[in-house]
């Protein structure tokens, strides 16, 4: 019986040509995001289960996989199991919460404030569908520790540049301040505690429009009347506009602030992109306290980055808060949206086949191989085929530039292989 | 209540300057095996766990990590449950494994002969001590579809070369052949099936000794007598001594060819490191088919690489065999020894630091950031503090060597920190 060799539901298997790709990109946004000062850091792709179920994940915290305890720890005697019997880790559903665990345990080690870099993998049992995986590279750089918005500015100049130089030039940053949406929901009589359960749902509306958004709301088993208000002051408040703002018990540091960032990125930006207020996002994480953002391609139409400021997520690890703002690149999205235009990898090495004809000659093409290597050369060795007119053709197929055959130790001159 | 912020059990956190010598290994050996012609490609972390438990992975299988299934796939209230009732899928245990897996599900876009470089996470349970992890990563190069001993001859110069660019210079290639040993076994009156279980067991000789052996031998059940005679053969066929090796009716051809082998490794090494037979060479793994390696480091006294033929195991996921062969690079125990040495990555970029008084100066501190990183510098932006020394300080900690300060939009000329 032949076993199944599809990968897992939901994952993917990565060929050269898409791994280079991926590589590339990968180096590109490393390169631009390290001279702006961040540093690469990496945590465990399992964390023990308190750290994620305690976590404000949302929804992803229904989309966990959950690892089985091993060993005696398993007991599969007990009556009426749950699943917090029989596990004990999880695979991170996101690299912020791993971050935040991570500055608390190493805090010693780290300059402050700490610019961080992360790539990686997280896993979300999602139902997959076209662009949404069960395992997918999350992106992202964070500072914490600094509290002014020069924070909020270095991320989304510092991500604007990492985009432009992945060959995104049409795109628009959104942004947003939590707490001016915090204000204006609460100026309409909800609760404190409501907030966050009220953003979650609104954070849908490009998936579900306004109409699922009230009836998600509805179903939460809020006054009709207030979510009407609030669906109504969304549109109303669209463009920062003063009046407007002052009804609804705005501080004006959380409106100076957005001013001030959109200001100083505008003016970054020389035309190259564009920096909008957008009172209808959200971004769907709990966490966030203060400016969140999105940016989108206008090319594409869709997002292709989100972050936003949580500061009060490390001090769930620890005694003190630390201000903690955070942006992450949507690298899947971007990833397909290359390889769908059909972008091609700058790639200068030239690849050259080594071919030699008896065993006799295999000193001598090694060496001949190792020469070319030194000189920065692409160098693979093959036996010679039988066939060898349909080797050169596979050798053509595979993107070789040239081939050398090695003969009686003598060796022949490099033949192009786009010529034959 | 506050959270334990450690990393789960048996896995470790990455800080920056961890991470920085990891990714300057990982560059240098994967540039060198780029240079000869292998690709780059990836699996999921997350196998079907059919594919993992039908797998001849030997003791690994005992340290799977299971994940749970979802939704109603999981039935808790079933009687007597088991373990392949509550799971689905595992992380995978070693890279060679998916790498078969991946190679018949994708050969349509592989090259033939493929030549794939394989960097990544895996996963065992195994119980955490000094450079034992749960998680670490593997670093492997394949060759998958040449059955002639140049793909051992490539894998072990290209693994050597790469060593040899983590600065390492002190090491010995040890070589043995499957099909040696078990002719070995065959003559002494073993049964065919019982080769794989004999290496497993030979394969612990560095860790509990001649004795450790024999116990665990006569535990699986073996006759005394011939387990005494078999590890008495062991010391007589050191140094493949042609009338030795006649007594046990060792394939002509594979004597040469690991003679072959060692000659011209022997001359591409050019003295700079040995390559020597060693008829206790084992390699832990059932799949084995023919030639297998590995590299010992003899300055650290420990083994830093290997590898083996495997012709068998992708026959096991489609219908013809291909022939297959895999080198292993030691990339967490290459990481403590280099941290251990205190080994400096090259890192030629200078850090810069600069610093903006008040708000208004924030345009003109960034264009000068921005001029600095065009120039390929590494720049971060701080206001200033009010305790400007301790700030001066800090920054000479974290390895800045300049800082330049930006005032009423004046920039101040860069200063150097080393010189404080």
């Amino acid at each position: 019986m032949k076993i199944n060799t599809a990968s897992a539901k939901g994952t993917f298997d990565i060929i050269p040509q898409d791994m280079n790709l991926r590589e590339w990109m990968k180096k590109t946004i490393i390169d631009t995001y390290k001279k702006s000062g961040f540093e690469q850091i990496e945590t465990p792709s399992i964390e023990n289960l308190d750290l994620l179920t305690k976590s404000e994940g949302g929804e992803n915290l229904n989309l966990l996989f959950k690892i089985l305890k091993r060993g005696e720890k398993l007991d599969l005697s007990k009556e009426n199991l749950n699943e917090d019997d029989l596990c004990d880790l999880g695979l991170r559903y996101d690299l912020t919460l791993p971050l935040s665990r991570f500055y608390t345990n190493n805090r010693e080690h780290l300059p402050n404030p700490f610019k961080a870099i992360q790539t990686g993998w997280v896993w979300r049992a999602e139902r997959p569908q076209k662009g949404r995986f069960r395992q997918f590279t999350q992106c992202d750089i964070d500072i914490m520790g600094e509290k002014s918005e020069i924070a909020e500015i270095e991320l989304i100049t510092t991500t604007a540049r990492a985009l432009q130089a992945l060959s995104f030039k049409n795109f628009t940053v959104k942004i947003n301040d939590r707490r001016l949406l915090k204000s204006v929901i609460l100026s309409l009589g909800f609760k404190d505690e409501e907030v966050g359960s009220l953003c979650i749902s609104l954070d849908k509306m490009d998936k579900v429009g306004m109409e699922g958004v009230k009836k998600e709301l509805l179903a939460k088993d809020y006054d009709e009347d207030q979510v009407t208000k609030f669906l109504a002051s969304l549109e109303d408040l669209k463009g920062l506009d003063e009046k407007t703002l002052a009804k609804y018990n705005i501080e004006e540091d959380v409106l100076q602030s957005l001013k001030n960032v959109i200001a100083v990125v505008k003016n970054q930006a020389k035309g190259q992109y564009d920096i909008e207020f957008d009172v209808t996002l959200i971004r769907g994480m709990g966490y966030y306290t203060g400016q969140i953002f999105e940016i989108v391609s206008n090319e594409f139409g869709s997002s292709i980055a989100g972050g936003g400021r949580y500061d009060k997520m490390i001090g769930r690890f620890q005694k003190e808060d630390v201000p903690a703002v955070g942006f992450s690149i949507g690298f899947e999205r971007i990833f397909q949206m290359l390889k769908e235009t059909n972008f091609e990898v700058p790639e200068s090495v030239e690849k050259i086949a080594l071919i030699f004809n008896t065993n006799e000659d295999i000193n001598a093409v090694l060496e001949w191989a190792n020469d070319l290597r030194s000189e920065g050369k692409i160098v693979s060795v093959f036996p010679k085929h039988k066939k060898f007119s349909k080797q050169m053709n596979n050798l053509q197929k595979q993107n070789f530039g040239f081939y050398g055959l090695c003969s009686n130790g003598e060796k022949e001159e490099l033949t192009s292989l786009s010529q034959e």
